[in-house]
């Protein structure tokens, strides 16, 4: 699996900058934000990253469709249906969904999952006319109340097994599955269904913002050998694509740190069957 | 099931004004924590509460296994036999096992879980001669590095069965377990296994501190309804457990927090089965 640089790790650079960055860097895949892609234009991000000859491993993201009211709802899936074809016109390997999480004002958790179930069902048709496939993102649970009611890989997994192969799959994120003792079990329901695997690093203490606790491979518990290993058993052939929110990784320079992920991707994803 | 107020929802009263405190309410159980206990003396606490006709639901508590070094694991193991013998003294149902975290300086999950199976193998047999059983609590995966590597109630589940029933069961606690799509289905498997059922809220935003996120019951986006009901099918019939980790519930004054504990209680835990 070759590396790919998510955008959000170089949160402050803008599109085409951040195409530069891995073009310098010898970083053949990038995977890309919405919002540096409408600050930049579709056509020419598009145009940007074809003239560099990258890859474009996701886009992120799609999702959020946990709305209560039907306005609410109808937006969502139109956002949506924009981000697919957004993501056709770019090339991307998968949109990225991250679900939503409780809708405003509930505590049903199982109607929020069925939402989620839902809005996906409606937006399969447009994704297969697009060959865009969407890729259903399993956060840590800490987001669960807030982000993402899909919560573990196998509720993922589930998911995407309601759907065709070629509309839907997952993202296999270390940073969000790394604790779960099924995990192993899980990527291996998963084979033929992993749209992308994403990796940072859990580092300790969590930070004030807990969004922002992830870090650079290697430097936090997060054992990635056996992980990629198991993904890559699982059929996963496409890029591993480092994405890490992290805001004393944003204030570094952007060359050093393009320089720091290539120097872990290269020694923390060593293992047997990488 | 009747209300039980664990001491750390008031964490700066010592173990008489605890017990104070739930005799002046009307509260008929307590859970215990070992520093507030031998803060005051085992003896002296166990005779202060039965001298208050409180219950004991459980001892908070022993676990802490994962040691990497002989010495260390010795250690944990003399302590936990030590807490054992406390939680006889004072009646208590359950002594709560907090499991730890990855070892120092390890990222092998894996192994700390082993330690973890092999530590509570060797309490079995005290547990066992001085009649009280071992709860094995599931944190929340957010704290799965540093403080728990149980991380999913189905993981305790499967832990617990594999010791003796009289010996060995599982603590539900709301905060920890609530995210989980497969929560029913495991305080099903968890049935007869049960030895204390812990509630507080997941408060949004996380706290700087994320040990303090808990809120009063209806602070937050749990439904304790339906899990209570799960609970009570399970054949759980002790007590339910307000336990509160979270600053401003410290600062309160004692006595409007354990009228608000009675008052949520009254309200959040009602529904079907309960």
């Amino acid at each position: 699996m070759g590396l790919s640089l998510n955008q959000a790790t170089v949160k402050y650079l803008g599109l085409k900058d951040a195409v530069d960055l891995c073009a310098r860097h010898g970083i053949a895949a990038i995977g890309l934000w919405r919002d540096r892609v409408a600050e930049a234009g579709v056509a020419e991000s598009a145009a940007a990253v074809r003239g560099a000859g990258l890859h474009v491993s996701s886009l992120c993201r799609g999702g959020f469709f946990t709305c209560a009211d039907v306005d609410g709802r109808r937006a969502a899936l139109a956002d949506n249906r924009a981000a697919i074809a957004e993501a056709a016109e770019l090339g991307a390997d998968t949109l990225v969904l991250v679900s939503g999480g409780l809708a405003a004002g509930s505590r049903d958790l199982a109607l929020a999952r069925r939402m989620v179930a839902d809005a996906i069902g409606e937006l399969v048709p447009e994704a297969q006319r697009l060959g865009v496939r969407l890729g259903i993102e399993a956060l840590h649970p800490m987001f669960c109340a807030d982000r993402c009611v899909i919560s573990s890989l196998g509720e993922a997994v589930d998911l995407a097994l309601a759907f065709p192969a070629d509309a839907v799959g997952v993202v296999v994120d270390t940073y969000h599955v790394w604790w779960d003792i099924r995990l192993a079990a899980e990527i291996v329901r998963a084979a033929g269904r992993i749209v992308s695997y994403q990796v940072s690093d859990w580092v300790l203490p969590l930070p004030v913002d807990p969004l922002l606790g992830r870090g650079h491979l290697g430097d936090g518990v997060i054992d990635f050998g056996p992980i990629t290993a198991a993904v890559a058993a699982a059929g996963y052939d496409g890029h591993v694509e480092v994405e890490i929110f992290n805001a004393d990784v944003w204030d570094a320079p952007a060359d050093q740190t393009a320089v720091t992920v290539r120097e872990r991707f290269a020694t923390a994803l060593s293992g047997p069957g990488v």
